[in-house]
Formats: C-alpha cells, sequence, structure tokens
C-alpha cells in the first residue's frame, strides 16, 4: 500500500506497559504515535517498531492516552500537565473511573478536554482482535467524547457504553470484583482437576486464565481504587460464610451422638 | 426407515426425572425401553413416546439404569434387587461415586454385574448434543465396564474416563463443588450486571447458568455425598476468609488515624 499522502495525525501515549503495547499496536495505523515510557525496556520499542519518546514530546499532542497504573495517575497528571497543548484531548484506560476522573479534572489546565475510558478488557481477551469487545467512555471535560465514541465503534470495531464515573465503577465493582476474587482464591488452590472436568467448570477455569496474569496493579486498582469494591467483597464473603454455617449445621446435626 | 429385522434389547430405565430423560431420549434408537417412575406425570411419558412400565418389568431386563437421586439409591436398590435376573448388568448416573458403589455392592445379588457411572453433564450442557462430553465410569462387580465404555464412546460419543470411585470423588469434589459453590454465592448477589461487563465475567455468569437449574438433589449429592466435598470447601472459604482478612488488614491500615 503506498503511504498516505496526509500525515497521520499524532498521538501521545505515555505508558508503554502491557495494555500501552496493546493500545499501540491497535492504533499505530491510524497515527503517528509518539510513546513515552522511561520503565519500558528497549526490546519492547523495537518490537513495536517505535522510538522512545521524551515526556515533552508525547505530551504535546493533540490527543494523549495516559496508560499508566491508576495508583500514579495523580504523578503522571501533574509531570504531562505543563507540556499539553490548549485545546488536547486527554484520556486514561484505568480500570476505575471516579479517582482518575477526579484527579485528570483537578489536575489538567482548564482548556484541555478530558475523556475517562476503560476499555473492558486485556491482552488475553483482546487475542483476537477487538472486534466486538467493550469500552466504557465516560465524558469528563469538553464535548468531545461523542466523537472518541465514534472512534472507538467505526476504526476499532469496539462495542461503546457511555456512561458516568460512578456509574462504571459501580458495575465494575461486581463484574470485575467478582472474577477477580473468584480467580484469586481458585489460583490459590491449585492444582485442581484437569480431567473429570465440567463444561461449566472450564468455563469458570478459561475465566480465571484470563485474569490471573493481570498486572498486579490491575488487581490493586480494581479492589482498592474503586469506591464500590469493599461493599461487593463484603457480601460476596458473607454470602460465603453464611453458606459455610449453613452446610456446617447440617454436618453437625447428621454426626453421630 | 424401516424398523430393524432385529428386534432392539430391552433396557429398564429406574427414574424419569431430567437426568432419567436425557438418557430416554438418547437411547430410545437403540432399546426397547422399560421406563419405571411412579412419580413422573403422565405427560413425560407422552413427550417421550414411552409407556409407563412397572417395577418388576424395568428391573427385568438385562440392562438396567438407576437414575434416582444418590439420596433414594439405597431404597431403589432394595426393590430392584428381587427383580433382576441373573447376569444382569445394572449401572446408576449419580453425582458422586463412592457411595453408590458401596451401595450397589451391598444390595444386589452376587450374580449381578454392575457399573457405576457419572455423566459429566446435565440436561444444559447437553443442549447441542452428547459428542465429546465427558462421563467417568467405575468398574464395581463383573468385567462388563470396558463394554459400556466402548459402546458409550462408538454409540453415544461420549469421552470415557475409566476410574475407580475413590478417584473420582476426590476430583469431583472439586470440580463439582467448587462450580456450585460459586454459583450458589453469585446467585444470592444477583441482580449482577449485564452491560459492562468482560469477556472473563461473563465465562463466569454462563458456567452460572449450566448448572443453576440443576436438581437441588445435585447440589445435595455433590456436596454432602461425596466424602471429600467437606474439605474442598473448608478450603475455599478458609481462602476466602484469608484473602478477605488481608484486604481489611490493609484498609484499615490506610485508614485517617
Amino acid at each position: 500500500m503506498p503511504s498516505s499522502p496526509v500525515p497521520l495525525p499524532a498521538l501521545g501515549l505515555i505508558g508503554f506497559g502491557a495494555f500501552g503495547r496493546l493500545v499501540a499496536a491497535h492504533l499505530a495505523p491510524l497515527f503517528s504515535l509518539r510513546v513515552h515510557d522511561p520503565f519500558a525496556p528497549d526490546s519492547a520499542f523495537a518490537a513495536a517498531g517505535l522510538a522512545r519518546c521524551s515526556l515533552a514530546e508525547a505530551a504535546a499532542c493533540p490527543v494523549v492516552i495516559l496508560a499508566t497504573p491508576v495508583s500514579t495517575l495523580a504523578a503522571v497528571v501533574r509531570d504531562v500537565a505543563p507540556h499539553l497543548q490548549p485545546g488536547a484531548l486527554v484520556l486514561d484506560v484505568g480500570s476505575v473511573k471516579v479517582r482518575p476522573a477526579q484527579i485528570m479534572r483537578a489536575g489538567l489546565p482548564p482548556g484541555i478536554d478530558i475523556v475517562a475510558t476503560h476499555p473492558l478488557f486485556g491482552p488475553q481477551s483482546a487475542r483476537d482482535g477487538l472486534r466486538g469487545l467493550k469500552i466504557a467512555v465516560c465524558p469528563v471535560r469538553g464535548d468531545k467524547a461523542g466523537r472518541v465514541g465514534a472512534f472507538l465503534r467505526r476504526a476499532l470495531g469496539l462495542t461503546v457504553i457511555l456512561t458516568t464515573p460512578e456509574a462504571h465503577d459501580r458495575e465494575a465493582a461486581a463484574v470485575q470484583g467478582l472474577t477477580h476474587l473468584i480467580a484469586k482464591v481458585l489460583v490459590a488452590m491449585e492444582p485442581l482437576p484437569t480431567r473429570m472436568t465440567t463444561r461449566s467448570f472450564d468455563l469458570v477455569i478459561q475465566a480465571v486464565g484470563m485474569v490471573r496474569h493481570d498486572a498486579p496493579e490491575v488487581y490493586h486498582a480494581i479492589e482498592r481504587e474503586n469506591p464500590y469494591a469493599a461493599e461487593v467483597r463484603r457480601r460476596f464473603f458473607d454470602l460465603a460464610a453464611e453458606m459455610d454455617g449453613a452446610l456446617e449445621d447440617v454436618e453437625t446435626a447428621r454426626a453421630p451422638a
């Protein structure tokens, strides 16, 4: 294919961990990427065919994606802010949305548009492409969320869920909180059977396999940075304890006197 | 298709609940079925195109399948025993194997061959046919387990796992015990999100959907009649409590003084 006569628009990507690399792989054909991550190895840049950029270069693009752990977002926003161009659009991709939206609103200058996103997938679930995978999109400042959603739908084939940080975190607390709790318990019980398995057990194990290699930062964000996660955990553990008690009572009642 | 010149061999089926009906649907083309179940409604017999048989008629067949809840097996074996023909083969289909094998060995006359089986599927997972689904087959008395396995493989397309009741129950305690525990907790937490879901959460919910409508007898057999189930539950609940404690400690450490 001949190179496009129109130069690709520049896009800054701050953070080149597992998720940043997935973003880069899918946006490389559509944007001229400027990637900044002082901690990512040269091999990661070489594998992606990308040059290492300074924070200033990456942050000066018209669109900047922050793909760093939620726990570092406040520091990253502080570092990025002075380099942003007026009218730029900043997006994050964290697993929770209430705190990142607050951090970005508080830390980014007034002229900057902000859209908070949560791609509801990771490198595992995106192995066979992005088509049909879900992404939550929350307008935080400015009016670009609709255009971001349209781009994600048309250019990447994603299913876009337009929502608020609060509504997102409420649902994600159950969806991701429960999946990760169950995965943690089952991984701790390994080795588990692989031969005499049922279809439903196979599905649960497949689900565990999709999240068990998630970066620890993802688990941390889901369980710690989501304001509704503690409540979901509380219900899960209370119901488990209740069921345990009910089964124990019957055991005791059945035991010979 | 013209009716076969050779009459189909007779097969007795004791129990016409959800699983007995699944057995009948798949064996009807290959056997002349004699089904006994005083509690199954006329409509079930009519839907299957089968006549209601007496216990004596069903039990007098050369092959007899006991498809009643594990908790009633001792009573069923006692009732069936006097009607069995010398050299007959009796099979069960319960979700656990140690107790049913003991009950059948103790209650069926010496001349009767016994094979204990556990089809690792139910009406839900068998909706699209039996091919590739798993069945555990345990020889209990006599030498017919190999032929039973070959039949299940060739005629029904099942994947046959030849094992012992003890080895079966050890694996099933984890496979079925965990699936059902997780399903019970998640069903108790409903309504759960359906919109902002991840692929791994969708898989877990699909697994829950496959077991949530299982007869209460199945859950009872899995949690109560499997000698290893209590140990698996203990580990699951202990690990859940441990994780709960670890997360609480951090919460406490983080809380403002």
